[in-house]
Order: C-alpha cells, then structure tokens, then sequence
C-alpha cells in the first residue's frame, strides 16, 4: 500500500467520548456557559482530534512548503522568481515574518523544498525533497504528471510523519512560492465551480491591468487541462504546484496522526480543499485561522464549511496567519485544562 | 490641579515622527507592503504612542476592576450578587479564565476593588480603593454623586500609574460586576443616543422574558436620571459603576503615560466611551481587540472609530479578549523590530 492510500485508510472521525467530556468539563468552569465562544470550540475540537478530554499542546511547528511555478512566466506575480529561494534562505536565517512569529509563539520552523527552481543549499532546517525544479506552465499544459502529484502530497505527509516523530501536539502549514495565488484560484474555481474573476485577487500585489491578464491565464490554463474536479490529484497534477500538494499531505498526515492542523491564508486553504477532497472526514482536523484579503479565500472557507477566528487583513502566507493561532488553540486547551470550577472555587452557580 | 484635570491636560497627540519612521521600516521589511495588515497598523499605532520608531513590549498588566451595582436587586443578571467578590478571589487564587489567558500571554494580573459590596481580605494581587460598597439603584435615582464618580475614575488613573511605577509597556483593562451590563447598556444608549432595546442584550445568560425587564429597568434608568450625554461624569454618576469609572481612568492614565491600552467588551469599552468623551485624543492611545455577542459593542466601536481583530464571539469580560490582544500588541512590534528588510537579506524588491 502507498503511502498516501495508507494515510487515507488511517483517517477517522473524531472521538466523540472525549469531545462530550471536554464539553461537560467547560460547562462547570467558572465563567457563563459558551462564554469564551471560539476558544471553548476550538478546545472541544482539539479532544475530539486527539481523543484526548484535556488535551495539552507542548510542541508546535510551523512547515512551510517551497515551490517554483511555471506560470510565473505569464507575469502574474509583483516579484520575480527568484525570490521564492531567497525568502527560503530569509527563513532559514531567522529574519522573514513567519520567523518573528513562529518565535513569539513558540513554533519552531522545518521548510520544505518540495520544488523551488534552483538548487538550494544544506541547513538543517531545510527538508530538501524537490518533486522537480518548479512546474510546468500551467497556461500551457498540466503543472505536473499525476504521479508528480502524488509524490508531492506524500512528501508532506512524510514531513509531517518526521515532524511527529521529533514530537509535535499542533502544526500550522504555510507556503512559499511566486505566482502560487494563480493555481490557487485555478484550483477554488475548479473545486468550488466559481468564475475565475470571483476568485483571482491582487495576490502580493499587482495592479487592475495585471489582474485581468492573470484572470485570462487562469482562465486559459482550465480551458487547456480541464481538470476533474471530483478528482483532487487531476486536479493538483493539472493545475496546481508541488507546495499546494505537500500542503494537502500536511494535513492528511497530521489527521492520520490524530494532530490539529491550522491553515493560514488562500494557498494553504487551496491544500486544504485538496485534503478534503481525497478524504472528507480531514475537515473535522483543521483549524481556520484568518480570512485573507484575497478574493476567493471566504468561498473556500465557506466551502469547507470553516470559519476564521481573525480579522487581521493578512495576505502574507508563509504561515503568518497560522502561527498566530497556533497560540490560540494552545490558549483555548489552557482554559480547558487550567479553569477553576463552580465546586472547587466557591463561586455560585446561576443556572 | 486635581488627579484627574492633570491627567487630561497631559493627553497629547500621537508622536508623528515616530510613527513615519515605523512606515518606512515596515515598507523596507521583507514582504509584500502592507501584507501584515492589522498587525502592521498596530506597530505605527504603538510607535505613535510611545515615540519610539521601533517600540518593544516588555511588561504586560490586565487591570481588572471590580464593583457592584445596586441595579442587580432589580433581577438583570442570570447571576447572585455574592459572585462579584467569589470572582475576585478566584482571580487571586488564579483559577479564573482572566488567569489562563493572562499567563498564556505573559501579562500580570492586578485586580482593583473599586466598590464591591463586602469587604474583601488583603490580598497581594489585590488594590482595596472602595468608592462605596456598590453603587445605588440607577432605576431610583443617580448610581453615585459627581464625586464619587471622579474618585472612581481617579482610581483607574493612580492603579495605572502604580503600575507603571513597577514597569509597564502595555495594558490591558478588564471588568468584574455583576449586573454590569445594564449600567453598559445604559452608558452606550445615552451617549451614543441609541434605542435602549438594540443596546442591551443577554449579559451572562438571561432568556428573553428576562432581558425586556432589563430593557425596562434601563429606560426607567434613564428616565429618572436624564443624563446629560455631553458630559462623562455626569453619565458615569447617574447611570455607570464604580468599575467603569475606574476602566476609563486606566485608559486615561494609560495615555497620559504614553502606553497602550487595549479594551476588552461592552463594560471596558463603555468605559473608552467615558474616557474619550473627557479626553477626544485619548482614542488613539486605545486598543480595540473583540467584537463581543453582547448587543450594542460593536455600536459603541463605531461610534469611537474603533474595530476589533478578533472574531471569537466572547461575552465573558475579565479582560479575557484585550489580553490575547496584548500577545497580538507584542507580536506587532516584534515584526517591525526583529524583521530582516530586503537589503539585508538579500532579497529581491519586485517594486
């Protein structure tokens, strides 16, 4: 059995006995019943993920996924290619923002080259796992072959696997990549059946004039591969990119090891719906963290039925907005492990 | 020149070079300009307010005042009385969701007994400055005199500045009362002029019947007391709580002091409706963190031009939602400070 078919079969729904615990323990802690909202959901998520009535978060990680797309050729994207290797250098030196964040919320940073253009240098916090030196043009013809595809979600799914094996209670998945917002829009049109101007935004920032070419492109790109929207991996091999694949795999193999996983803004949400596709129970095992200022990204949430705790604006990815939860998941099980209750406090009851 | 006329004459505007500094940092930092949105407008903002181009957060407080309200033997809360001070000793022993979050965080916690009806026992955590053992019934008659009311808000302001006294970068200001909600609700409908029935939700748990009586009990407030909403101390002394007087004074303080003060719900912002109403400039030293479920928050938000970046549907109080700010506050100016710019690292600037 592959790898992907076993983290498939090993996927299950949540515990609902730890889940219901969770739930009668926040009922009797001091504070109004569902008073904490989010935090006291996300607490009942977090048990019924690892079966566990007070779960406790001790080690968290931030992977973000690194890949080259052909289609930047088309100009979609304010920055050049070659920046996609130098933010990866940016990360493994300590100085980008998923790096600021990831240290004040006590997430350490593993990046994975799932297929950045050039060669990049040992560090040993860089997973060096390139499927191939950035995809095809997707304006062209299919970004990658299928069984590229499922090369790159078993690469996420491995990392997640070292990752767990190193210790980790909570992952957060980000992405690298210049021009990845282009198949992520191809990929919510395709999946979520939307047009392509609904859904294609600014991405790190081109103008109406270039959002319009990018529009055509996409556009052009499901015209020319006609990806099988039923079929997740038709649709990563035709349109997508080796991230967005280990992205998928990051949060099939964080289900299958029963581990929370927070997705961060439009490319990751993109994987997301991926995972979803190829095994629908993963939905109950990722936490939404914002909504992204990019078109498209509330029509994904809202297909996946998910909503974001943050109002932030964020439109960064690397994993910025996911980190930042991290926390909050961290927090929320603290309110559930830590809270005094009614009878050990001595505070009255109301109800 | 009393406590309170010094405190507003000190209030001055935000410092503008110091906020055109961080601008320009935050342009040159590696990412797409203005992709961290609310945490990057947060940086500016704490650079304006503190003068320092490059701000750095080393000392949190949540300071939670505490009071009662004679308004409570009029059935407004799902709540008995006695909880306010069975409140105050689970924030003392630590068991209380303020506690959780407020470690979580990193943030001491101060709690101040601005009027609660019994008498509390010496605490070292715990500032005794009683205006009165609970305010008087605002559906009778006026909640306290014009001097209790500078006394309460006097208060805020010497806690805030004890506490800056022991170190303080950013603060966090928070509620313990019950019945508070009505005395809020109350506040907003006067000063914001707005139908008492859309300002005034469920507090902690009451049903529907219960919460027309609340909206009666209100209007009769308001009727029998005529308010002038032009004036603060007048509102504070006719239809406020010793606790929201205190809320208001820390926020004053705070600005006078140059710290940012980061506001909770519906009480801690009737409260900013208070100070700003005293002080105009005094908005821009606040912090607004969480909408809450309560009716009439995002009114008074509104009103102040203020909005939240939490999305978490609290309507607990404490300070619970303005600490997990105070984590966002920090992590804001830790990316303007520790953030490698595209010289430095190497990286490519696509503008």
């Amino acid at each position: 059995m592959s790898t992907l078919e076993r983290t498939l079969k090993t996927i299950g729904p949540l515990d609902d006995a730890a889940m219901a615990a969770a739930r009668t323990r926040q009922a009797h802690l001091t504070k109004p019943p569902g008073s904490l909202g989010r935090l006291e959901e996300l607490s009942v998520q977090v048990a019924g993920i690892t079966g566990q009535a007070r779960p406790r978060i001790a080690q968290k990680a931030v992977i973000i996924c690194a890949a080259d797309h052909g289609v930047a050729a088309q100009g979609v994207s304010a920055y050049p290619q070659e920046v996609t290797a130098q933010m990866v250098a940016n990360f493994l030196q300590g100085g980008a923002a998923i790096n600021v964040l990831a240290r004040h919320t006590g997430a350490r940073v593993v990046v994975v080259d799932v297929g950045v253009l050039s060669d990049l240098v040992a560090h040993p916090n860089l997973v060096i796992r390139k499927v191939a030196h950035g995809t095809a043009d997707i304006a062209e013809g299919p970004a990658m072959s299928r069984a590229q595809a499922i090369q790159a979600i078993e690469t996420g799914i491995e990392v997640v696997e070292e990752e767990t094996a190193r210790g980790l209670d909570l992952v957060a998945a980000g992405d690298m990549g210049i021009g990845n917002t282009t198949p992520s829009s191809a990929i919510v049109a395709a999946i979520c059946n939307h047009p392509v101007a609904e859904v294609t935004g600014a991405g790190t920032g081109i103008d109406e004039q270039q959002r319009a070419h990018k529009v055509d492109i996409i556009k052009k790109a499901l015209l020319t591969n006609r990806p099988d929207s039923s079929d997740s991996l038709d649709v990563l091999a035709k349109v997508g990119g080796f991230e967005i694949g280990a992205i998928a795999g990051i949060i099939l193999g964080a289900a299958a090891h029963r581990i929370p996983a927070a997705i961060d803004g439009f490319i990751s949400t993109a994987g997301a719906l991926l995972a979803v596709g190829l095994a629908p129970l993963v939905r109950d095992y990722i936490i939404a963290t914002h909504t992204s200022v990019e078109a498209g990204h509330k029509i994904m949430l809202d297909h996946l039925g998910l909503s974001a705790c943050l109002n932030v604006d964020f439109r960064l990815g690397e994993g910025t907005g996911a980190v930042l939860v991290l926390g909050f998941v961290e927090a929320a099980c603290k309110i559930l492990d830590e809270m005094a209750t009614f009878e050990s406090a001595g505070v009255s009851n109301g109800r």
